[in-house]
């Protein structure tokens, strides 16, 4: 793929790619959706390069579908990342060679890269991480994240810092939680997201607050005692804050 | 200066470039530095290219400072944009003709470029704004924004919001005032950002809570009855609470 590319390169923005952090919740566990090369045994973001004639957003519309199958999904750009060194000596003949990757074609890889940062909040059981042929995607606790290549670990932690940051203004859970869910599912995605504890009754207060949430008729199954009720989000309500932001602040 | 980017646009990140949205607050008036060319009287963001041997935010800085004079402000990134169409016809014979470019070497400038947004919050009275041999530097009020080139306007109005969503999360009003201030005159500079009345018992309450005001042994001269103390930021309190965040929220 990187030699179709290379083989084309002038229908591609030059010295500028996208790289998406793509996190899913599953098992209490916020997780990434990582590459690793197959070759090299090397972690990286799933990304890609920027068509000519493709609007940026859509590029990264196409990485997310590329490597996930969802669309539709909140997707949302929060950096570019353009430190000069940040792709030096990343590919070299050496690496060129085990590519199968002509050297002089592959000089356009060699200019320094400047990188959108996308961020996108998807449901992990409707997700198919997919690998390509050279390479294995999959989904890992952001808690247990290799080593990254480049500079994607900092891309990663700027996407978490982003998502913490974003709880404070706009509702988190859609695309991460299942249609029906627990309040205390609900919570426990926050704490995740946080990584900290969070008081059961100031959260039932805050969150029912905004007024997202639809009680349903309906209970947990399979739990034995004091079965909770399920909550869905009220979608409409649910677009309309994301739109204008929580009622908090000044 | 355009000419002699174009000699050397080898040495610059093709594609790309910087845009700066650069606020003031004066005369309870928050304003922007714009750009009008004298030749089109067309006005425009205060930007520029970057160098294929600074990172990007170092880029951004040399645009603020050139514009500005000032130096060791907030600026931050909040945004990239990059629309096909978004320079398209922006540069044809006639401009080039107008600019005394040759055609060939403004090729350069009529491929997409992807903008980088950085807004700034710089001390108005300390500024001098930066009128070049071709344009004119000017600050205009916010509200009274002329037509923009481009999508600049966009740019202006995302990082607006940006700054509105920022007063939820970090303090703001540091290099925006002098050095000594009233409450009532923080209070109206958030005021102008939002756009919107506060209550002034719940602005003191929340302002004071956050612990980066010093009040000092002195009142505001110049006022007839009950004169207001005067403050200052703790500034290394304020640095703490710019790196945490305000601890609002969950």
């Amino acid at each position: 793929m990187l030699n179709d590319i290379l083989d084309n390169s002038h229908n591609y923005q030059p010295g500028l790619s996208i790289d998406c952090v793509i996190f899913g919740f599953h098992d209490n566990q916020l997780k990434v959706l990582l590459i690793k090369v197959n070759q090299n045994n090397k972690w990286s973001l799933p990304g890609g390069f920027i068509p000519i004639n493709e609007d940026i957003d859509t590029a990264a519309v196409t990485v997310l579908n590329q490597r996930t199958g969802v669309e539709g999904v909140f997707l949302r750009q929060f950096g570019a990342f353009g430190n000069v060194k940040r792709n030096e000596h990343h590919f070299d003949k050496k690496v060129f060679k085990s590519l199968k990757i002509d050297p002089e074609k592959g000089k356009w890889l060699t200019q320094r890269f400047v990188t959108l940062g996308y961020y996108a909040l998807v449901d992990f059981l409707k997700t198919i991480p997919n690998s390509g042929q050279y390479e294995t995607a999959e989904w890992i606790d952001h808690k247990e994240v290799p080593e990254l290549i480049l500079d994607h670990k900092e891309i990663l932690d700027k996407a978490l810092d982003t998502l913490r940051t974003e709880l404070n203004l706009m509702p988190v859970g859609y695309n991460l939680l299942p249609e029906k869910f627990t309040i205390p599912e609900l919570q426990k995605l926050y704490e995740t997201i946080l990584d900290r504890k969070l008081d059961r009754r100031n959260f039932f207060r805050k969150i029912t607050n905004i007024g997202i949430l639809v009680k349903l008729d309906e209970k947990k199954n399979n739990v034995a005692h004091k079965a909770p009720y399920l909550y869905s989000f009220d979608k409409e309500k649910y677009d309309e804050v994301l739109k204008n932001g929580l009622n908090q602040g000044w």
